[in-house]
């Protein structure tokens, strides 16, 4: 059977996780952990809200699982509650909404969230802590690496390689067979033609009033 | 039983709004309506085309529905019949296609279109009279105003709020957190990445012929 | 029963045909074919590797079905390829992933792949050896050409006309009613807002690095 989760976050994305793996799921959420300065609320979405480590001396890896639900603000933080929750011998869920298209010889990692309608096509490899929001494309032969988020229908090409840690934007546009370096921002609605260095931030050309 | 539908338009519109009632749910389509100055041809789609008031003394709200099929060029238009059909005491039915993943606590209005592929993702909110083209994207916690028209592929990321009567063009991307004022025009693959004050209108960032 | 197939090609689009007919279909893959100066290797996917006309005499049309597995690199080839193919008699089948929604009144011709959550709309028309990368976006009444190739997440509004031969990039963005002439390249990210004359190449407004 299934153990119950604690779901490590309180934001918006926090509430989704919530949704998906209770309501849709039928799994059992336990409680909300959040560092001690984000600590606010007693309850959220109708369950205990604890300080981080006070969660894990209650539920630990035996009983409970761990899913990371903290957003694209804060990848940094996300590695690092990943890497001590590994440490602590939790496993850390995935969910991939039922409408998502994945193909066979695709793997899913370890906390990892493939919302509504993304597409990871054939032979596209995802690394742990992958984050997916709805519409998004990965396409063939395509490797994502550890704890990227791509936002709402960001695509990216076939053939192409995303570094650990980038943040792609929403319905943002990479080619086929390029680079990207780790640590990379790729903003909202971007067209990515050329290889990008580590660390790179890249914003669309935007849209002026004209009327 | 379902009551037989009148639809308000014959342009590409209405062709498609009788294809998802007749074709695929089995519906009966009794008829299509126009205003006079439209009044052109005497059937369409195999069914007769009357004036607007004389389709409406002939099929009265006690045994017929009507589904306003005008389009973005028209919106306000769609608004004016969509008000005096309520006065008068019509249902106004909504079609959602099988394909669209609209999620469980998202409440579909009156009038309202879901195309092939659409997301409407958890906690999101869709007005009345809405009309969402194929693989169009509103995210989570985002919330959409009346008489509002996404083309096809138009993407809301999280969290925003659209007011009414906004047209949202092809493949258009609307960052997270963004208020769009009401009557808003954003254009076909514009990228909005701040927020927009009523009736703005925002063209995108052409491409240019290279060779 | 289905005959064996023979794909021509050894690149990574041949790979992903091999995956759809065998590993999803549970059709036969006899062979990969390709003319004599690409012949590097014996075997592919598992499967022998053939120099072309050696593959046609050993595998006829009477047994035997082609694929022409070329991409959009070489479009010319793949018409070159696909039109001997007719001359000789084969049957050309096509591969439609069971997640893409493609109206009842729409006709699948030869040689064409429909990809992962692909959406061709109510009435509209394809050509002939068409190729629709996952998310790709045909929609209502708007008429596609023989041999052309939409990437990733393109997307083409309503009442369009793309003529043969046509390249559309990755997430590019085609407005309604427009038409553009045969043999176009339209860039990744581009966004079309007027008719394209024949033969016209427009890359996208890229993204500039900021930081």
């Amino acid at each position: 059977m299934d153990k119950p989760i604690v779901i490590v976050g309180t934001a918006l994305l926090a509430e989704q996780m919530q949704y998906y793996f209770a309501e849709r799921q039928g799994r059992v959420v336990e409680a909300f952990a959040v560092d001690a300065e984000f600590l606010r609320e007693d309850r959220f979405c109708g369950k205990p809200v604890l300080e981080f480590e006070e969660a894990l001396r209650r539920f630990g890896p035996t009983t409970h699982e761990l899913f990371i639900a903290i957003g694209f603000l804060a990848t940094a933080q996300r590695k690092a509650k990943f890497d001590l929750a590994r440490r602590r011998g939790y496993t850390l869920p995935s969910y991939v909404h039922p409408s998502a298209s994945v193909a066979e010889n695709v793997r899913i990692g370890a906390n990892t969230l493939v919302q509504e309608q993304v597409v990871v096509a054939p032979f596209a490899r995802l690394g742990e802590d992958v984050f997916l929001c709805p519409q998004v494309g990965i396409n063939h032969h395509t490797r994502v690496g550890d704890h990227c988020f791509f936002a709402p229908a960001a695509v990216v090409a076939g053939d192409a390689e995303i570094g650990e840690l980038c943040f792609i934007g929403t319905n943002a546009t990479i080619r086929d067979r390029l680079r990207i370096g780790p640590r990379c921002v790729i903003g909202a609605g971007a067209v990515i033609m050329n290889d990008c260095d580590e660390g790179g931030v890249y914003p669309a050309a935007r849209a002026e009033r004209r009327a």
